[in-house]
């Protein structure tokens, strides 16, 4: 395709000049240059598929950037992107260096908003609608385009809440097409869906309920449709909000027929959109799937297992279990506040509750965690999918502070498995009965071993274990990136040198091992994907002070900044902990 | 007043012998004896006095403890506690050792789930719900009481839209008082009072617009009213809902009319009502007024500075702010995560926002902290209110985890005030412009002095300073507990062996002057009143071994463990850092 329009439009202001029928020929070129760029690459598809139309809409209408508009979960903002100047640098997409998957306020001053966890747009909106009649900016337009899936959540609720006591020049927009990553769940979505279905003759009273100007459901891939609305509502003040119907993948045939499996497809053939399949068969699995497997395992002899998912039932590859088992494991939609305090009810009933929740995400029910979970004790077990580096999702969704933000709590066992067998055995161990909640962190992405369906063995609870014997210097590491300091020994000539302890257990600590390490060697390093600040190492440091154990302590881990987007193998050479940097490292004592 | 008929009551078994019309005078004699216990003590006085008969209607009607009763937010549970076998015990609620001011499921098999935290129950109860389904007990009950206040919070929607589609045996009951702490604010709370006003001639269409079998609005001070809808509602199946009206501060004619002042008014006259005044003008301000009224100062000269609680315009002090700019300053309700990316929003429009949310509950807005503030770089002004122990309201609100969450994340500035005027001059030079995010906690409680309205002087980022010089050992502390440590060395015979260093900043550390500690003393005793595990003692740990610093480090703070309700003093004394304990410690070095 020539892109003939599309290569036209350097900014919005050059979308403004055109004619509004030559809108429905951009949308096509626009869909067009997202499917051929994403088609070689990794990145979201589906959700930017279907907001093609509604992207175009909202520049034409209104004078972006002065007026703000916040894609919440900003996967969906690949067309904003691509006609907001960021055209010719598109196909760097969540590259290290390259454009973000997500908005970025560092990138255009038309990401008003950086957006990458879900459910924020209201509020943040808000805020500037707010701000600018401060400002005496009564003119200035402030839209909020979420979907479905993330107007569950609770914080969408309290910006709602909010918004409709004031007279904040505020647009939201639904986008509604009854999905998030796997289908929307709720009460809500079956409301919206009633509505969308002509079922409930008074439109949405709930919405109106909360003093919004509600207008819709409109069709979200109608342009003039479109246009004429916003521009209707564009005049009106104080909070409105437009209810359009999408379809997510719109104008790509696979897409829009496995939304789930379209979400982020991977690489696939731009013409036909077949996926281009990856043989697998060879690799070790992903831990995700590990995690998933084991469970309905597990759950299948242990009727006690309940399987618990804020809307990750693909992504935490607990779908095999709401599959095989649907009364014992639920997704709770984008929820994480609910799903940890449910979790908590269940537990108190004696029932074994596995609750997968991507690291950064638990950020998200950190109080349920603190006072519903550990002040009471309940033995949650928490399986903390993504945690560490996650790659070129980027900053918004690298899981580096739990061990940190979770070893202050008292009563929670913090375990991080270097490997797949650690994760199925701490799993095994933990059903069978913990008399206090456990978080189990482990990474995105694959294990080390094809050959992972072992044996379940019962772990010992805070015990580490040396992995390889030397002379001088302990390398102390916890979790998957201990493989990477196994690979920087076995690369090192005088690797004599150096012992490797693994350590499991953040929490508790081996300390009976911690003395006999401190007792033998001169110097320790200690190496974590996680904060260098809080984190397993602090937590050594802690142990050496408090116990007069005189001894250098090198402390890796990720450096006190935010990361960016990058392979896993990029992002570790920026903190130093790729084997090769390790090994330079480990040199230097 | 004789308690004829309460004084027989010693479990729900009792009650529920007795005759219907015998209710109303228990109920007399309930709220009587609550006024008698309370008017004596500091606890919460008008929430349980507002569901004096909605206690006794429930625990008539169900079956507690099987059927499981939980009171969201218990302060409003003074009632059930007293007729669940705590009558005579009640006597000590709050005090150290004695019953709790909330539930607490190691009190008492009738309080089924501890709340203390607002907006759980809804979750809670839903987990219970289906644990009984899964146990095959499909007769058992599940009532979450809240208040229209706490509905609001976007958890407690989480757990509507989930129960919505569920088959669950949950009854919600919304206590609707109009009133939180503060006045409720939002749409919801205007929607409900519609639908009270008759206004609504649909009823609560948004709450059956979530599947909800909805019930009401009835007056929740009718008993018989309130046990025949019960009772109804007792045989429906599926997710339920009950709307009712009460009024805080039920009984107490002052109570009801001036329901804030009497949410926990400590000491009152029993007979009048009136409360007991306590001459302060001789006590050093609390700290929530020197936060309340140096802000309102600041922001009379400062156009820019803009206001944000979450429903604790009363606890923070903000109602001075909100009285005197109430375009400036939001109550924006039980929406802690609203409140933080609300700020972030209106921080990237250049305003300079105080966000004031208790340390405690900024653990419901953590990610929105890392997502839209630190990640962004944003320099909102977190002042987190009842940061440390909090005394008597115990284990659920205790603001002891911050120091160790916080100074994981990167951008982020900690700053702990030692008194009013660091307060007040870091207040006054963050407002001048920050280039990042910074958290200012400080206590519960009073300053140290009567003079502390002092002009102010900007302070220097990242800077520590000495107090006291002494010979061989350096304490360092942050923050109020430094009041402590002052109080020890005053009391120490060789006190000149002891240099005292103020570190307000926890994060940036002030690494010059720890370099200079470090060369010139043997020993160093850190004190926080913040954990132990990650908190300032730990960054001083890290810095040590980070930089060969060979030193013996004693880490003295919140040991690892969920610290009790207690006084001040108390709790300081557990924890060993009370000047007492502090100066038999200082003596061991």
């Amino acid at each position: 395709m020539a892109y003939s329009i599309l290569k036209e439009i350097n900014s919005p202001k050059d979308l403004r000049k055109l004619d509004q029928k030559q809108l429905p020929e951009l949308a096509a070129e626009l869909r067009e240059f997202i499917i051929d760029v994403i088609s070689s690459r990794e990145g979201h598809l589906g959700a930017s598929l279907g907001v093609v139309e509604l992207t175009l809409a909202i520049h034409y209408v209104f004078n972006t950037p002065h007026d703000k508009l916040i894609w919440d979960v900003g996967h969906q903002a690949y067309g904003h992107k691509i006609i907001t100047g960021r055209r010719d640098t598109f196909n760097t997409i969540r590259e290290f260096g390259g454009i973000s998957g997500f908005p970025k306020r560092s990138e255009s001053d038309y990401d008003a908003f950086g957006t990458g966890h879900s459910s924020t747009s209201i509020s943040a909106a808000l805020g500037m609608a707010i701000a600018a009649k401060l400002n005496g900016d009564e003119n200035r337009q402030h839209i909020a385009v979420i979907g479905d899936a993330s107007i569950a959540a609770g914080m969408a609720f309290e910006g709602l809440n909010h918004a409709g006591v004031t007279d904040a020049n505020l647009l939201v927009i639904l986008n509604d097409n009854a999905i998030g990553i796997d289908p929307s769940v709720g009460a809500l979505k079956e409301y919206l869906t009633a509505v969308k279905e002509g079922k409930n003759p008074r439109q949405n009273n709930m919405i109106k309920s909360l003093n919004f100007d509600y207008s819709g459901p409109i069709d979200g891939h109608d342009i003039p449709a479109l246009i004429k609305e916003l521009d209707r509502l564009k005049k009106i003040k104080g909070p409105r909000f437009l209810h359009i119907i999408t379809t997510k993948g719109k104008g790509m045939q696979l897409a829009e027929a496995d939304q789930v499996k379209y979400h982020a497809p991977g690489k696939f053939n731009k013409e036909t959109g077949e996926i281009i399949a990856v043989s697998d068969a060879h690799l070790p699995p992903k831990f995700q799937d590990v995690f998933g497997k084991t469970l309905l395992d597990l759950a299948i002899k242990n009727p006690k297992i309940i399987g618990i998912t804020p809307a990750m039932p693909t992504g935490s590859s607990m779908k095999y279990m709401i599959e095989a088992l649907p009364e014992r494991a639920f997704d709770v939609g984008i929820a994480e506040q609910h799903a940890v305090t449910l979790a908590a009810g269940m537990a108190t009933d004696g029932f074994v509750v596995f609750c997968n929740i991507y690291s950064t995400f638990l950020q998200r029910a950190y109080d349920q965690l603190i006072h519903d979970v550990a002040l009471q004790n309940l033995p949650v077990l928490f399986c903390l999918d993504r945690a560490g580096l996650v790659g070129q999702d980027g900053a918004t969704h690298h899981g580096v502070f739990d061990i940190a933000y979770l070893r202050c709590i008292p009563n929670m066992m913090v375990y991080a498995p270097r490997d797949e067998n650690q994760l199925r055995n701490m799993m095994f161990t933990a059903q069978l009965g913990l008399e206090q909640p456990i978080a189990i962190r482990y990474p995105r992405g694959r294990g080390i071993s094809v050959d992972w369906e072992k044996t379940y063995e019962k772990v010992t609870i805070g015990k580490a274990e040396m992995l390889r014997e030397g002379s001088e210097i302990a390398i102390l590491s916890c979790g998957f990136i201990g493989n990477e300091v196994i690979k920087a020994l076995d690369g090192m000539s005088d690797a004599s040198r150096y012992s490797h302890y693994d350590f499991p257990f953040i929490k508790p600590l081996d300390e009976s091992l911690l003395k006999q390490i401190f007792t033998k060697y001169k110097t320790l390093i200690t190496v974590e994907e996680g904060t260098v600040k809080g984190g397993f190492g602090s937590s050594i440091a802690e142990f050496a002070v408090s116990n007069g154990f005189f001894k250098t302590i090198r402390i890796l881990g990720i450096p006190d900044d935010f990361m960016p987007q990058g392979t896993p193998l990029e992002l570790l050479k920026i903190c130093k902990i790729d084997a090769e940097n390790l090994r330079l490292i480990f040199g230097e004592y």
